[in-house]
């Protein structure tokens, strides 16, 4: 055999896309239903989710200019740079410089650089559960040991600090922090970040601040940057238009560095982000070129009008999870595009788990939702609401009627459904 | 001090955009003179290498469509691959299909996944010297060996096959073959490629074919794809529009199994790859899209006209630097974009090597040359040739200029200069 190809270990990580992909050749076409996916995070199907024209004028313009097509500086655009360090100051008691700022190809690229820039022998990172499985995957890739701290339900999913004390060791380099959360559609309060913060300046652990959702709040807490405490502990902020601006497909994000007593600096992190960012392949140069203008001319009524549509869709979620025995919601979304949604399977006669249940439910009904036990928790369902409310209306009609073909029989029912 | 960053060994490799950054930081501004830079293989920057309109109007078309702003498969749009497959497959002797074919932003994500999904321990590649330093510090990011085997000046920049076969052991995974050639500008013939290709299976490792100038031959050698011996020997294709089309900014890449035995397949290394697409952040689904459009319509004139100018600004080049006694070309380039050439410190009188009359010349002229010892050539220089055809001749004279004033004083002079 090859020598080139013996011994490489893959890592065996499920991947999000990966069992949504298994969903969807499962659903049995035969039944003529329309498939409703409720699995992934891409709003963009659905046309109360479409993008504002400046956005998409910026990019026509940059491009017909013909003054960006060549290499862009690996670390991004100067003025791009520029401008999204003057975006994110002003959530910030600091000022940012466009120093701070690296241009990534999307936030699932400032991830796999924020993963690879810490890894050494033995290093370990910690990651919520549920979580997002790229950092998991990247992590295997590069021989990073993951260790997995819960989130609390019956809390609002905040991060359960004591099970954090317990897990970090002097091998433990960075803890992951999603806000607004997926899986979860959590935003944490001012009051629980400053403790998050807290516990990392006492383990001397920097903070790998997850906000590809960032702004995408419509509940009771406001959207607090992680960048907030960065003068306590360094902070590296991920982030990117996909979410906000409805524009996943164009891979614009960033990184940053938000350390206002340049700790990164002192410690050549910096040195070594610069460096790494040679080795990747960024977004679009014209893409870059546009952005100044994207954050500058986008209208607030567009955000607004999104964050409506969000409250508007997780509502409908929340009442219709209601009328489903099996299905219950711990917590009603904050933020984010999607919600964790606990699975009783003792309620169904023939689901075996999350994995069964979803499989079935795609076959049978051609609804798509995302097993737990892909983000970490088992008997579990992630749900997104980022959806057409009518589909969302329709997909847990037939939810309904999924669970009452699978219940149980119960012979003396006292409160029949 | 912060457990996240003590540790961390950052790769000490110089990088091309690093050294021609001090060099544009070193240039005397009170000169008053334009720059020019020979330095990089980016076209774009000179009206002679503006890509088609077709092109460009394509991925306009494509982003007003408003149906490509979500994400795109990780491995890429099916269409994409598909359309890169037939594109690819009329140089070769069978047909690839789309699954051989993963989109990644740009050659440079091309380059990090082959050498990501090599990696194992004790693995080491062989690369060209001189060649290409991204190879250099992906590697040493993913703890990857790197051998070098020589290019042979004298015989058009042939690989050393016996340099080739001493270097190879039981650890070595792969071999990079860069043609047509950065930063030779060598295109090799059938012959020497079905070599290489032999060596590779002799040794049994697998070829991992750059040819991000793939088409750009201009010379006595046709382009020959690598992919043409992937019967004999697995080959990794990498390769991209960024060249051929003169949008390097737009980071659309490629990285195909060239492999019609199936050999990655059986070895499992095309599970490897697609799960480390997982962790890629790819080129925006926009710009994907419109690639089927673009291989289609682009005409050929438009190439044609691209391989005149180059033959063009390569003649002048090397006519110019026979009127130089320091700097001697032992080949005249026959394809990509830029080529070597020897400096001859020995006739200069305060000058130590290439770094310095890199950073003389920036200083004095406003000229940008890459120093040889970026690419793995002490007492070379490379000069990129896809410049205005002015812009080279004023170029040389400043050089020609610089040599006078640097150049030793003779005695007695059988042959002034």
């Amino acid at each position: 055999m090859e020598n080139g190809m013996m011994n490489m270990k893959t890592p065996t990580n499920v991947t999000i896309k990966g069992i949504l992909g298994a969903l969807m050749a499962s659903i049995d076409e035969e039944k003529k239903k329309r498939v409703i996916s409720l699995g992934m995070g891409d709003p963009t199907a659905y046309s109360c989710f479409t993008t504002n024209t400046v956005v998409q004028n910026s990019v026509v313009h940059t491009l017909e200019t013909q003054k960006f097509n060549g290499y862009s500086p690996t670390v991004g655009l100067l003025q791009t740079r520029k401008a999204i360090s003057e975006y994110l100051s002003i959530n910030l008691p600091y000022k940012l410089t466009e120093d701070d700022v690296y241009i990534t190809a999307g936030c699932t690229q400032a991830i796999e650089v924020a993963i690879s820039i810490l890894a050494r022998p033995n290093a370990n990172i910690l990651v919520p559960k549920p979580g997002f499985p790229i950092y998991e995957l990247c992590a295997a890739f590069r021989n990073v040991e993951i260790r997995h701290y819960d989130l609390v339900p019956d809390k609002g999913w905040e991060v359960d600090l004591e099970a954090v004390d317990a897990l970090t060791d002097e091998n433990t380099v960075a803890i992951v922090i999603i806000n607004p959360g997926n899986p979860c559609g959590n935003v944490y309060s001012y009051q629980h970040l400053k403790k998050i913060a807290e516990t990392a300046k006492k383990h001397k652990i920097l903070i790998v601040a997850d906000e590809v959702y960032g702004h995408l709040a419509f509940g009771e807490n406001p959207f607090v940057p992680m960048g907030v405490f960065g003068s306590m502990v360094p902070v590296l902020t991920l982030g990117s238009l996909s979410k906000r601006w409805l524009v996943p497909g164009w891979r614009l994000g960033w990184l940053v560095t938000t350390d206002p007593n340049g700790i990164f600096k002192n410690t050549k992190t910096v040195e070594r982000i610069k460096k790494y960012f040679d080795i990747c392949g960024g977004p679009a140069t014209f893409i870059q070129a546009a952005v100044p203008r994207i954050l500058e001319d986008t209208k607030e009524v567009f955000f607004t009008k999104t964050l409506c549509t969000l409250k508007q869709t997780s509502d409908i979620c929340v009442k219709k999870i209601k009328e489903i025995p099996c299905l219950t919601c711990p917590q009603h979304p904050q933020g984010a595009m999607a919600m964790m949604v606990k699975l009783n399977v003792s309620l169904l006669k023939d689901i075996s788990d999350d994995i069964d249940f979803c499989f079935k439910l795609a076959k049978e009904e051609s609804v798509i939702l995302l097993p737990g036990l892909t983000v970490g928790l088992k008997n579990w369902v992630r749900i997104t609401f980022a959806a057409e409310p009518s589909s969302l209306e329709e997909a847990f009609d037939r939810i309904k009627t999924f669970y009452k073909r699978h219940c149980r029989q119960q012979k003396s029912q006292s409160n029949p459904i």
